[in-house]
């Protein structure tokens, strides 16, 4: 039998819920609103990550979805080829994951796209080849810090940090656009 | 050009810091103990989840795998068949999307498999048929609230939450292995 | 060292080729005309299966994306909600695969979209519940045959037979709608 | 009402078949030979593909774990690390697929596991750095040739045949480890 005391459980939240205050008093607006500005100028949004910022790539992706917007997940079965008045967003907290940068690389020099990036690393590969970048802060796979590194080891704050920014994003998009919750359940899949 | 005052992103991020605050002072040690009780005595674990909640779900055993346990997700190419021994977690805000429910059931009634869900809603079709529930609050998919639904709609906020709350317990998980992030680091995927 | 005669490799393409040839003088026309008729009169096409038949069905709305396809796979993430012009095509060699009997079953009631089904089971619940039945014959999981079963276990045959005659109807597709490989160069990802 | 008369589907099939006599007879069973030495002797076995030979290899790999492998697909989310004692199956019809290519060179260069190519181009980037060439004929994407364009456009022809192929080294497998279709029935998942 496990004797749970839930210490590193409640000591985990208490830093997310800081980190969060943090990301609130810090966060940039100047390329947050250039983010949008892209997003809501764009003839179709593709969006990719790899390992777990591919799934919050993948979850900012479904909600755009349901908000109205012409959206592709890179690499899924349907997704056709990115066209030059079309903007790819990526998410990659080290900046340098490969398989991003190789096919940002590609977007930008063979179709000349839109680029836009979410990560911690301002001067990483993927930042300097961005025209929008929004930084959020988060220990990264690459740096060192032994408190952070029990608590949340690898790339979990970048993750968990981007997933709530860009679902505060939502949040700002649905105002924006003036749609409700009954809107968006008119796109939710029913098939699952 | 987009005049970007931010409102609803500050006003989200505090929602979710108070929802995780919350989240620390209301979590139920006993049924989280039975979840890491279940996860360290089982020979597979398999996880599911449908949508969004299906990428918490994919995040979840990404980290189970760096930790060393056997791990596999519902659907995925190369997941076996389920045993006995093993375990099945299960990710849904209302416990009743139908794919979930429908394969919960097979698990249990033809297999025996032992069942834990992760879920707001303890009076569930999925919180029934399941051993071990640990229920996390956040507004569900088919309740009402005015300004949530505004600021998070649809499983916005259980789908954060229950993230969240499973990083947390990947910290518990690697302290009572007595892991560090290195031991995590020689299992992570190099070939994205 | 592995001393290899290959003896069941050129059996196995003995049999199958056997097996197209049947399938040239047998397929029934009638049925595939309305399969291309729903294909080219419908809003957008959902396309669903599970395992190997999964990948044959993912691999068959690719192709139609390029077509200019209006084309999801249910499941995938930015996947909409079905609606009423719209046709489901699912594929399952014996009928009864639970999720997507489920899933079509919701469809269909729920919604009233058109189904189409690729099987091998004319008599199945899948079979029953839709407007359009293609057979594509190949021993199914539950039948039994020795010698097949040493060459072409499980589904096996079924899954190649339904893939090639899939490709087949792309072909009368791309004659039908007068399009050249170019034109479906034009939508072939390149970010990959 | 489209009137069908079913040419191009027919010419289609007649197409295939002819391809896969010739396959029969043409097929190098000494690096056929290579590729099952590998994978009877490997530790694990990672494999990989984009677009439809994307599709094509994880068929393979279910099949593989069906068999008793210890398989992993890339980029699948509980996938590890790969290692020396592996082995990485790609399959490519140009053998230039940027992404399989990166990848490759990162398993090669930074942990030298085995390297395996199922591909159209004996002289592509990744048959040049393959331990073991496996040769399946078919247009390739970036060749021209009338009549095949118009009947099997894009990949198509090497999809299909490499496809047929694998399905033909299962039953080589299933025969060399004296396994009968109900071993096979032990592994496949029931949840689906």
């Amino acid at each position: 039998m496990v004797v749970l005391t839930g210490e590193m459980i409640l000591e985990f939240l208490e830093t997310l819920e800081n980190h969060i205050r943090e990301l609130r008093t810090s966060i940039d607006m100047e390329s947050v609103g250039k983010l949008i500005e892209s997003i809501v100028s764009s003839r179709s949004i593709f969006i990719m990550g790899a390992g777990r910022s591919g799934f919050v790539a993948k979850s900012f992706a479904m909600r755009l979805m349901h908000l109205g917007y012409n959206v592709y997940v890179v690499g899924e079965t349907t997704t056709p080829k990115i066209k030059k008045d079309d903007l790819l967003i990526t998410i990659s907290g080290s900046g340098e994951t490969s398989s991003v940068v190789n096919i940002t690389m590609k977007a930008k020099s063979m179709v000349g796209s839109k680029i836009a990036v979410i990560t911690s690393s301002p001067n990483s590969s993927l930042a300097k080849m961005s025209d929008v970048v929004v930084v959020i802060k988060g220990k990264v796979k690459t740096e060192k810090d032994d408190r952070i590194s029990k608590l949340a080891p690898l790339g979990t704050m970048f993750e968990l940090t981007s997933m709530i920014f860009l679902d505060a994003l939502v949040a700002e998009l649905l105002n924006i656009k003036g749609l409700t919750e009954d809107n968006l359940k008119e796109k939710h899949a029913i098939l699952e």
